[in-house]
C-alpha cells in the first residue's frame, strides 16, 4: 500500500487516461465518417482498430500510476472485491476516481471535437435504446471485469493492457451495442454529435446495463478464481510491483 | 495433477469459453453483414479480426482454469497424447469437456442471435459441402493441433493464446473453408441463419474432416516433437505453473 | 555509458531507421492511393497499419544500437530530461542525431519515390495548415513523449516498440493531423507529392506544434513519473542492458 | 550444436513451414480476389494481414526444430555469417535446406490451388518485371536479413517471429514489389495463376534482386552489430536454448 502514488497524481492519470480514451474513440469515429463515407462497417473497423491500439497503450503507460481504470465500474468492482482483503480502493478514493474519470471523459470529447474543427460541444442525437443493445452492454462489461480480474488473480498484470484492448476490440463487433462498457465514457460520448455519440435519453439504459454487467462479471470472477491472493487484487489499483521486478 | 481446478469449475470455464467464442464468431458475422453489405471480403475481414482478438483473450483468461480447449478435438488429442505419460485428460473428463463445449456453443449462438434482436434460434441454410472445403478443414485443424502441442512441448504455454488466435485468423483466409476447425463450434453454428452459419446437412462432412485433421496434426506433433516432457503435455489441460512462476 | 556504441554506428542506425520509417510512410501511402483509389479512409487504414508494423520492427531492430529515436524532438527531450542526472545525450550528440535523422528522412523519401517509379524528388502540394491540425500535432507528440518516458522510467524498455507503434497508429486516426509528430519526418514528407506529402509552407506550423507538444509531454512525464531512476533515462539512448538480461 | 534436431526432422520442418507459408500467401490471395473483387487494395490488405499472422505462427511453431528459415537466402546468410565462428549451417545442410524449401513451396502452391478447387498447377501470367520492383525486392530482403540477425545477435530470439512477420507485413505495402523476399516462395508462386502469382520470366530478376538484398543485409548486420556472440548466431539455426530457459 505504501507503494501507491499520491492520490493527486493518481487522479491526474485517471483524468488524462479517460480523456484520451474518449478522444481516441470519438476522434477516430469522426475521421472514419469523413474519410470512408460509403461504408459504415469500414468506419467501425477503423474506429475499433484505433481503440484497440489507443486503449492498450494508455493502460501500459498509466497503469503504474493509478491502475489505469478509466472506468467507474472497474473502480467500483475494485472497491467491492478488495474490501474483504483490505486491498482495494477505499470508498473515498473510489468516488474520487469516478469524478476524475467523468471530468476527463468530457474533456476528451471536447478535445476530439476541437481537433476536428467542430464546436467544442454538441449533444448527440444518436438513439441507442433497445433491450438487445442493453444485453450487449451486459455481456461487454461482464467480460471486461472477468478479463481484468482473471489476469490480476493469476499474477499476470503485464497482460492486462493487451487483454482489455483485445476484449473491447472484439466486443465492438460481436455485441450489438459496440461495447461502450464504461459509464464515464458513455456520459462523455453524449457531448459529440458524431459517429461515436449517444443521445442523453439513451445513457441511463446503457449505464444500468453496464452496472448489471459488472455485477455478473464480479460473480464470475468469484466462481472461476475463488482463491485470490492478497497481492493480486492489490495490483489492479496500481502495479508498481511488476515494474520493479522487470528492472532488476 | 493436484493443481487442477475442480471438474465443475473447469466445465464452467469450457462452457463459458466455447459459448463466448461462438458468440464472437456469429455476432461479429451478423454485424459485418449489416454494416458492410456490399463487400463479402470486408465482412470476412471484420469477422476474422474480431475472432483473433476474442479467441486470444478467452484463452488467456480461461486457460489457467480449464486449459481453454473450447474444442472437442483438442480435448480428444489431449487425452490421446497424454495417455502414455498419464498426464492428459481422463476419458471421463474428456467426455465431460465435450459436453460442456457443445452446450456452451449452442448457448453462444442463442446469445449472439438475441444481442442482434433475432429469434433465439434459426437453422442455417448455408451449404458448405464440397471436397475442397473438407481439405481446408483438415489443414486448419491439423495446424491448430500442431500449434498447441509445439508450444506445450517446448515449454512456451504463454504463447498458446497468440499462436492459436493467429493460426485461426490466417486460416479464416487461406483455407477455403474459413477454418471452423472445431466440432462444437460447427454444431453451434447450425443455430444461426446468418453470415457464419452452416446448414445441418453440411455438419457431418466438416466434423469428419476436423477429426481427420486432428489425427494428421497429432502425427505431425509426434514427428516434429517426439521428446515431450511430462510437464509439457500436462499444461495443455490447465496451466497454473507458468502463472505461479510469473507471480514470484 | 561505456556500453554505448560508437557515435558513428549510432548515427548510421538513426540514418537508416529514420530513412526506412519515411519510406514506410510514403511508400505505403503511394501503394494505398494506387490500389484503393475510391476510398480515402481505406487508404489511411492501409497506411496506418503499415506504419504500426514498420515502426515497431525498426525500433526493435535498431534500439540496441542508437536508442531508435528517429525523431529530433525525442533526441531533444532525451538531452533535456537527462541533463540533471547526466544520463541523456550530450548537446553535441543531440545535434548529430538530428542531422542524421533529417538526412535519413530525405533519403527515405527518395527511396520510396524510386521504388514506385516516380521522379526521385517531387515537392508536395498538400496543404496542412490550420489551427485544429496543429492541436492534433501537439496531442500526438505529447503522447509520444509520455509513452516513451513512462516506459523507460518504469523499467519496461522492452515495451517501447509496441507502445510507440500503437500510439502512432491510434494517433493517425484520432488526431485530425494524422500524427506526423516528428520534425525530421515532416521535413522529409515535403519531398514526395503523394498521399503522405506536406507542402513546404505547411511545415513550419507542424514543426512548431511538435516542439510545443514535446514540451507538454516532458511536463507530463515529470508530473506523472517524478522519481526517474538514473538507469531508466539512460536506456532511452540505447538499451543494451535488457538485451544482456535476456541472454542470461 | 549437440542440441540440434536430426537433419531429417529439420528438413521436414523446413518443408512443412515453407509449404504452409506459400499456401497462406497464395490461398489468402485467392480468397481475397473472390470475396472483394472491386478493390485491389482491400485484397492486398487481406492478403498481407493473413501473411503476418500465418508467418508469425509458423516461425514460433517450427523455429525450435529447424530455425524456421523457410527461405534459401536466410539459410545462405546463416552459412555465410556463421562460417568464421563455426556456428552456422554447414554447406551441405544449407543445400539440403534449400531443396526442402523449394519442394515445400511448390507443394504449398498445389495445396492452395486444391483447397480452392482449382487445377493443382497453373502457370502464372502475372509479369513483375521492372527495375523499380527489383529495388523493392532488394530493400525487402535486406531488411529481412537485418531483422533476423539484429535480434539473434542481441539475444532476443523470442522476438524473431513478431519481428519478421511485422517486417514482411509492412514491406507488402511500402516496397512496390509486395515483398516476395524469398527465392523458394518466388519459385513456388509461379505455379498458381492467381493474385499472388508471378510469371516464370519474371522470376530470375526477382531472385537476383533478393540475393543482392541479402548481401546488403549481411553487410548492414556486420556494420551495426559487429560483436556477434557465438551463441547468438547459433540460435538462428535452431533455438532450443530460449525454450529450455522458459521451462525452468
Amino acid at each position: 500500500m505504501a507503494d501507491r502514488a499520491p492520490l493527486g497524481r493518481r487522479l491526474l492519470a485517471e483524468f488524462l487516461g479517460t480523456g484520451l480514451l474518449v478522444a481516441v474513440v470519438i476522434g477516430s469515429g469522426i475521421a472514419a465518417q469523413r474519410l470512408s463515407p460509403d461504408d459504415t462497417g469500414l468506419q467501425l473497423l477503423q474506429n475499433s482498430i484505433t481503440t484497440v491500439l489507443g486503449l492498450g497503450v494508455l493502460i501500459v503507460v498509466l497503469g503504474p500510476v493509478s491502475g489505469a481504470h478509466f472506468n467507474p465500474v472497474v473502480s467500483g468492482v475494485d472497491w467491492l472485491l478488495g474490501r474483504r482483503a483490505g486491498t482495494g480502493l477505499s470508498g473515498r478514493d473510489t468516488a474520487s476516481y469516478c469524478g476524475a474519470q467523468i471530468l476527463g471523459g468530457v474533456g476528451g470529447a471536447v478535445l476530439a471535437n476541437l481537433m476536428f474543427a467542430l464546436p467544442p460541444v454538441s449533444i448527440s442525437s444518436t438513439a441507442r435504446n433497445s433491450p438487445n443493445l442493453w444485453l450487449g452492454e451486459v455481456v461487454a462489461t461482464a467480460g471486461l471485469i472477468v478479463t481484468i480480474w482473471a489476469l490480476a488473480r493469476t499474477g499476470r498484470v503485464g497482460l492486462v493492457a493487451a487483454g482489455v484492448a483485445s476484449w473491447i476490440g472484439a466486443a465492438y463487433w460481436f455485441t450489438s451495442s459496440t461495447s461502450f462498457a464504461n459509464p464515464a465514457v458513455t456520459v462523455a460520448r453524449m457531448f459529440s454529435d458524431t459517429f461515436a455519440g449517444i443521445s442523453p435519453s439513451s445513457v441511463p439504459g446503457f449505464v444500468v446495463a453496464q452496472i448489471l454487467g459488472a455485477g455478473v462479471g464480479a460473480l464470475l470472477v468469484i466462481a472461476l478464481y475463488p482463491d485470490a491472493p492478497r497481492i493480486a487484487d492489490d495490483v489492479v489499483v496500481a502495479h508498481p510491483a511488476p515494474v520493479r521486478q522487470e528492472t532488476t
